[in-house]
């Protein structure tokens, strides 16, 4: 595999700091390459700003159409451009954080906003000129993992849990950003209670955490229904007969 | 009305800048007071570090301790100081923001990652020492409201739109964050095809926001189930006998 692990945690010496290098370790023991975006450590900025996007502050800043123009000139910032190199050379995409307020820390929020632009992860059109998205995209034939610490514990988290049922708090990554480019996304490696750990603790999620990465290839995907599949009618909207009796985030799932 | 105005947007000439500009002058017209947190114009620092914290980085840091210890030394930087004030001093929230691959914009996500920390809102207990949260926290007896612009039309976020239903999307901020934190939260204003308005159009909305916004003492709050209220167990699961047949996000909605 060639991997770019995405990591968004400001402490190095922290369980997700452990996690992330052993991850690192095992997967470059067995021969896979990896590369690393440690947001932090790269002082990575997450605003999205007309700087970004080589936009004259002048101008009224549309974002999306800024964004395209500037990826089809060559005009992006390094940093972007950078990133987007990453994923390009990879076939494989780690993404790694602790859940803080049911998302993303905003470091990490903000690397897909940034970098995953109009032109570049969406407003693509396939070889027929049909829209795509959702199972076809710049990621298809890459396969994506979450891997995500949370403080609380799983029955938090669970189908009737307090907090909301975790599949369902990560579909906006999952489904909305990862799938939606077209990869194929695997089951998540959830480390609950992270907050309470014992070194022991970190070394059993270090193992599990490793038996998944070294699984990826053979890991079967969450079964999200593809966009172009024909599940959907021309409005983007689940056919009466697919699923007939649900509604919400998990109809979207075969 | 005590109005705190959280708007992130990188454009005051954008359809969200005219929501922003309008909804605020209707709210004083009617003499209501309103406060503005405008995180682009303000340069706000989304990315939770350890100077936010007056944290040592030769040491280890533990992000929900070390926000506690400088919250209860009076050792916060200034700029989350001069947020939690701003929440001190409203008796309503407003939250804006174009929603972008289904979340928050990075600068307001971070707005929530580094002022609502452990000790301010959440880790609290109440009067008789038990956890408090979910209808009763740092923002019992206030109210809070939404309004989210997206690109798509309505039916991408409809019950079997393949975006998601929206209040699932926005279940993380409305129900794990804002209500989580004691909030009375109203449904959101949620204005679709932001893409490619017309000035008609955005006359339109903003007017449809202004309503909403003057009537938001009278406006019932969306009925998510309260932690302390009965309908959970010791774990924090549902009962069995509340929403039977019911499991994921909505089962927390009565």
């Amino acid at each position: 595999m060639n991997v770019l692990w995405i990591l968004a945690h400001p402490e190095p010496r922290s369980l997700n700091g452990h996690l992330a290098a052993e991850g690192q370790r095992a997967l470059r023991a067995e021969g896979h390459r990896v590369e690393v975006s440690d947001l932090y450590a790269m002082g990575w900025n997450p605003v999205v700003d007309p700087a970004g996007y080589a936009h004259d502050p002048a101008e009224r800043f549309q974002v999306a159409a800024a964004a395209k123009q500037a990826y089809e000139s060559g005009a992006l910032s390094p940093d972007i451009r950078a990133e987007q190199e990453k994923i390009d050379r990879a076939d494989t995409l780690v993404v790694q954080f602790p859940m803080w307020w049911f998302g993303m820390p905003a470091i990490l929020k903000g690397w897909f906003d940034r970098v995953w632009h109009q032109g570049y992860a969406y407003g693509l059109r396939g070889p027929d000129g049909e829209w795509i998205g959702y199972g076809d995209g710049f990621l298809a034939g890459k396969r994506a993992m979450a891997v995500v610490t949370m403080g609380g514990p799983g029955w938090f988290y669970g189908a009737r849990g307090i907090h909301g049922a975790v599949d369902e708090l990560l579909f906006p990554l999952q489904h909305g950003t990862l799938f939606y480019a077209g990869a194929q996304v695997l089951p998540p490696v959830l480390i609950f209670g992270a907050d309470r750990f014992t070194p022991g603790e970190g070394r059993t999620a270090a193992k599990e955490l490793t038996e998944r990465l070294l699984a990826i290839p053979e890991t079967e995907p969450i079964p999200y229904r593809t966009q172009n599949g024909g599940d959907y009618d021309g409005n983007l909207v689940l056919r009466p007969e697919v699923a007939p009796d649900l509604t919400g985030l998990r109809a979207h799932t075969a």
